[in-house]
């Protein structure tokens, strides 16, 4: 068993997320690469030893160039504002060391272009975490497996409802086309598409914002964006994304429909997960609700009942297990870099076409 | 109470749906205009006599014409393909006689606008039965009572899987525009959309055959459409629909979100319509599942007791009634020709926007 | 084909129920014979009178004994208070005219046995209507066929929440034990009970009033009941029966399981029923949510789709065809007087058990 | 910020749990006492420092009272077989130091009466965790802020299906009622009938063995236990556990019903809780499904967005925050010994009313 130490760039929701990921993986998972807190980075000394001690880290430091250059910290998770994302990654790679990076990666598809080109021959990884669930693994492993036949449909949303108020004043969120729902919230969704469809090669989409002022100020990013698409494979797909879908807490969901079967999940009850398979005697076919358990992808060291289920928290454990393996291993685990790109030419793809009102290619 | 004579021309599938609705009618709604099964018209004389003992009518031909002009038959109901609706409609105007026709009204958007026409000053009616659930007559009142505020959302979906098998062999179903999806299923999620939502401006569909080869032939008509659409209020929309969606055997299904609350509803459990609403505290806030009883429209005549169900043969009593008030009272009872027309228009429009791969206006 | 004159004694809830079964039956099942609607009772000429127009049967009498005398009277549906069940089919048997007679079966077990009795040799059926939907036939089929294997537990309810609220006034429904929930509610599910599991051999039961005064009046029958039960099989069980339980609608439950398999039910979404299957790989195990269509007992002539739904009506429509069977074949369909009795036996052993606080056998 | 070593005795489930909770409770909740994972002990010094390596312990033992008299350790974890848990904790608390209790507590109810003894003055904790989810946690807010009026009905179930095949082996499991049904899973929803509706006075119990032979040897353990209940409250109520309840994985459910609306839950999707209020319109009443978040007990420090789901190592966690609380504030959190003891009463009192057949009173 040897040790790790970890840096980790941003101290807000996305850097506790990780801290506490850090702290328990070693237990969960038994790794044999073993992570130690070693420094956590902040916009201000203050802040920064304030998440020191409270998600237990052994240094804080307000300059992320400290932290990347810092012997003791072997791999860097970068939980900053996007804009921030190149610049650390580009630094930790010339030193050899092996970047997590948050999603979406970069501020713009230029910065995910350089991130990809620095990242080669490093230990790279982009921290798409919905996607980790043992419920949406199994869903892949399903697909893989040909369960469900050859697929004839694919739908998904990312619904959340966070800005469905129109009376929620202008915050920083209402700022910005990368933290607009095309920009911040679709990038999960676009990213569990192309994890379980393969890529996309064309799309026609609409990105719209529908409260254009909040009490504070106006709104220059999107709220909700709606996209047709067709995957490389040649299957017809619909993806929706909004921050204003009243009622949605975690509206994380797809339905494939394929030749001989169909699958159907919604984070909203994380695990479980529906399979129809048209196969034996008609009456008894039907959607059939599965539990995740011990029988499902990377479930039983976590939480070793059937039924026992796994939350949020536990997906981000289970990222930081597969970083320590890349590490360890020096094999890239799903999804890389070059995952993150991809997702970003399709949020690109997305805004050419809703700006012209045709099909766009992507890329 | 006074009686009037039933007339059905066609004896498959939604001729005996209306012959039992017209045989229950009466006693179930309390009705002052009483149906008599008066004619039955089929094929050939042999098939006709076999539905006027099966259904009880009185009498039978095989002649529609002589049954439009039979002194005994006060309404007509038109159950036949779709290339007869024109003819037999105008007949029947001809003569003064109210008309409830099947949907999807005619065989192409010309034969559609024609019956609009001969309609005009006469008793006349479409029969999409869905939107007569008590589920979705509730869903509408609170649609116009603004109970959940502005919409910002509609996504909608008639998706079932009678033909997702690809070894399912050719049929007359598998030939001709009006026998494909775009012509015979999505014309009745298109209706539900206009219903909840109003008038549709323009659509970017894709119209597709999946399968395009079946045991015994060539398929000629569309598996599976979809389409992006804005509806006249601005709000922008989805809308799918598709005879391979395998698994989803009533996919009638409609989730529309407002800046105060969203309605949901799958008519796979047509008895439930699933309400959310943002007001109270936050910690008691959720979609409610409404199970539709007395306190909604149409129930109580019916099944009375709250949670007692309707099924499928229920909404056609309902229109049973809602066609004999037509008749009462002179008074067009929705969805109405017109009505018909309207989701003829939208069908136009899908074909137009596939074949040009750009929007397309709703006339 | 041939005809028979149906007479109804009773003209409300239930009355309209089978006057619109009869008036559809034939047409929904092609009946070989066909039902006439001949002749109603009611309490004065003046109901029987606007319930012969409402219903549209040929004659009216407040004279029931005139209607069971009745020449054109070929069969007799008792649809009255409970104290009048007894005599009324006495009559009728000694006339040898077949009778369905309304649940529960009587005002007591003297009553019931009685009517046994005089039900020998003549058409005979009682009607718990709830069992005859095609998801609970479709239980009994996959219990007979051994699907789940032997039975380990069994657990059902009938919960409706019509008198939950304390305020509601006391009325006829308040008194009296046939009124009372173990009278008039419970019956329904030890119906289910013994049709799905065969004979009861002992209970443990508590009856209880909740709620004791109402305004207007004192309550002088129960709220709700519970039962702990031994199968003859050996299978252990519960049963749990209440109008107070706030929130339920149509609350008739249950879950059976086995040692390979397990059945869920509950009639608020009664086009629904739940398999879980232990076979095949633990991973895709679950409950499926089996709709039911064509490939259920009883549905495809009334509905033909998959997915469409039957509603309460559609289950006495489905009695009606029986009882019609019954009486063109001269052989008992089940639920026959015999099966009436035993329910009542049932009732008879858990207002014992409740008594004395003890174990009690069924007979 | 002050530490405490904790000292973990036993390595396996539980263990390896609270050794999970407690290296992420200090930065999940940002508490001001943190643990350190001082030691951990197991039944030989290799599994011992298996266990140490995997979990992050800093020192190993298979002594567990070198554990307990450790400088070093603070607190101490009982998480082995229960026959030892009397004897760790009586030592500890000998030693003034606060001991938190896997459930059920003791072998016996001579054990949990004699620990309670040995706790008075001491921090006590019982680790009956399925409790803290957030989603009961609001229930037991609702219930006490009278949210659905007078409690009429209790049902609660603890169903699994780990035993349901009846050719799994003979194990450890099947023998000795401390690891039957009624000793180890009943407990579980013994406690959540405590938690949420106060003392029960009498039970009316079967405590049954349904597979007496399994492959390898007798079972000498019951398989599923049944109670009619009564609260001190005057309510009456039913709690049914299995371990041979095909399908059900983690069917830890409850429904309860009250004057003024409803509350149902079930812990297979652990992240919504169903609440029904007889209030408003009648036409929008229903049972809402509200998912937990941010507004309800303990899940914001955790997850903090709404919909993001808890799992089950989630609330071990919010359980070390608590005992962390219970230690700095010397105050006892809930559940504590005493609560431990009331529910080894209600398992007493089942087993005696089993094998007389009659009602018992709980102590």
């Amino acid at each position: 068993m040897t040790e790790i130490g970890i840096g980790i760039v941003g101290g807000g929701y996305m850097g506790k997320a990780h801290s506490v990921a850090m702290a328990a993986v070693g237990a969960v998972f038994d790794t044999a690469l073993r992570p130690r807190l070693e420094m956590i980075c902040a916009s201000s000394d203050a802040s920064a030893e304030r998440y020191r001690q409270s998600f237990g880290f052994a240094r804080a430091t307000s300059d992320w160039r400290a932290l990347v250059a810092d012997d003791r910290v072997g791999a860097v998770i970068i939980a900053t504002p996007q804009k921030l994302h190149r610049e650390i990654a580009e630094a930790a790679f010339a030193l050899g060391k092996p970047v997590m990076c948050e999603k979406p990666m970069g501020a713009s598809l230029a910065d995910a272009e350089a991130m990809v080109k620095a990242a080669e021959g490093h230990v790279n990884m982009v921290g798409y975490n919905y996607v980790r669930t043992p419920a949406t693994q199994f869903a892949r492993q399903l697909l893989a497996e040909g369960a469900i036949g050859d697929i004839t449909w694919f739908r998904a949303e990312n619904t959340e409802d966070f800005l469905a108020d129109p009376d929620a004043p202008a915050t920083w969120r209402t700022e910005g086309m990368a933290n607009g729902c095309i920009g911040d919230l679709a990038p999960h969704i676009f990213n569990a598409a192309l994890a379980l469809m393969g890529p996309i090669s064309k799309v026609m989409a609409e990105v719209e914002t529908v409260h254009h002022d909040r009490p504070g100020g106006k709104v220059t990013n999107d709220d909700h964006v709606q996209m047709m698409c067709r995957f490389e494979s040649g299957v017809m797909g619909h993806i929706y994304s909004s921050r204003v879908c009243t009622g949605r807490k975690m509206g994380y969901a797809y339905e494939i429909a394929g030749t001989k079967g169909a699958i159907r999940f919604d984070q909203e009850d994380q695990n479980a997960i529906w399979l129809y398979r048209r196969e034996g005697p008609e009456a008894t076919q039907g959607f059939t609700k599965i539990l995740t358990g011990p029988a499902h992808p990377d479930f039983e060291p976590f939480c070793q009942g059937p039924g026992h289920g796994t939350g949020y928290q536990d997906q981000i454990i289970i990222e930081a297990k597969d970083f320590l393996t890349a590490i360890e291993t020096g094999q890239p685990v799903w999804p890389t870099f070059a995952d993150g790109l991809a997702v970003a030419r399709v949020v690109d793809a997305a805004l050419r076409s809703s700006q012209s009102g045709t099909w766009q290619d992507v890329n």
